[in-house]
């Protein structure tokens, strides 16, 4: 088995875009494979039971402080996003399938983590998810016809009962064969596990 | 300001025993003062609106197999125990109060956690715990009488308000001065905190 990491992700989880910006690092430490595998996070919360911590106002506030902590630990600069309350996430989340058909995945992750968590904007905003995607040097039009395509909106569907299935509960998650990792703070038990794979 | 730490904490919860294991080392590190303040960690989610992970099965699952390679990490060894869904806490926790008035935190604390987690006994059934009692050189029934004192029902009940009152959610929660740190993961950080202060 070589060292393969699964990512499922979520564009609007603060924790997940922290795990994010230290895969490089990762990949360069192990040699390992990412991939990136995009999951609806509020449907994996309702299929599995779970609820977002936003909704324990004291544990809202403790992962607030916690999350600027490891992102000083990091050394990333971690903001807010202004429109999270009435975000569509849904559209930005089919493009990262659209990028992959298309070889891009790179860029269009980029684009959309940057979007939601150095720019600030409401990356679920046509007009504004159109103009991340042609600064990033890709085709709108083209991500525009690919998130309305039905194989698209089932492989988010898909993805996110799969998350379900195999044991996540959360964003970010991490399978490394059949072991899940919870969260950008299990990165450490994550890069033994690739580690422990020939390479 | 010197370097004091808070340890809000509950025998039951599997996460503050891996913590608690972990003090020694800390002091030594550091040179702290650790605080130990017992509290009901089930009336701390009813006061915050939280709920324990066991609720969310995913999660529960997820939880066993992490607290296993943080026992790993720490060289600790970490079992269940057969009682929990059962178990009276309340009075094991308020007897941390009688220990504390005696000077006998330490003596108390090391026989509950140990016969929680390594005897895998019954630490909430009378006899059991008068046994613990006893057999860590401390008298039983002053224990006994102690528990039933209004005085320490009350602290119970303050230490626990006042968790919440201060941002806790969960068990175990750590505070350096008003910071809190939740989670026996977030040690180093809480470490970290401790070194910032004057020695």
């Amino acid at each position: 088995m070589a060292r393969e990491l699964e990512f499922f992700f979520d564009f609007m989880s603060p924790p997940t875009y922290l795990a994010y910006t230290q895969m490089p690092g990762l990949i360069a430490r192990t040699g390992a494979t990412v991939r990136f595998r995009p999951m609806f996070t509020i449907g994996l919360l309702q299929l599995t039971g779970n609820r977002s911590p936003r909704e324990v106002p004291n544990k809202a506030r403790w992962m607030g402080a916690d999350l600027q902590r490891w992102a000083r630990r990091y050394g990333v600069a971690l903001g807010g996003n202004s429109h999270i309350d009435t975000l569509k996430i849904i559209p930005p989340l089919r493009g990262a399938f659209v990028a992959a058909g298309r070889g891009e995945t790179d860029a269009y992750l980029a684009a959309m983590f940057r979007g939601m968590w150095v720019e600030d904007v409401n990356i679920g905003e046509a007009a504004t998810w159109a103009r991340l995607i042609g600064g990033a040097g890709l085709d709108p039009d083209a991500y525009a016809a690919g998130v309305e395509r039905a194989e698209v909106k089932e492989a988010l569907r898909a993805n996110t009962q799969e998350a379900a299935d195999r044991g996540a509960f959360g964003a970010p998650s991490f399978f490394v064969g059949d072991e899940l990792f919870w969260g950008q703070d299990r990165l450490a038990f994550v890069e033994e596990a690739l580690m422990a794979l020939p390479a």
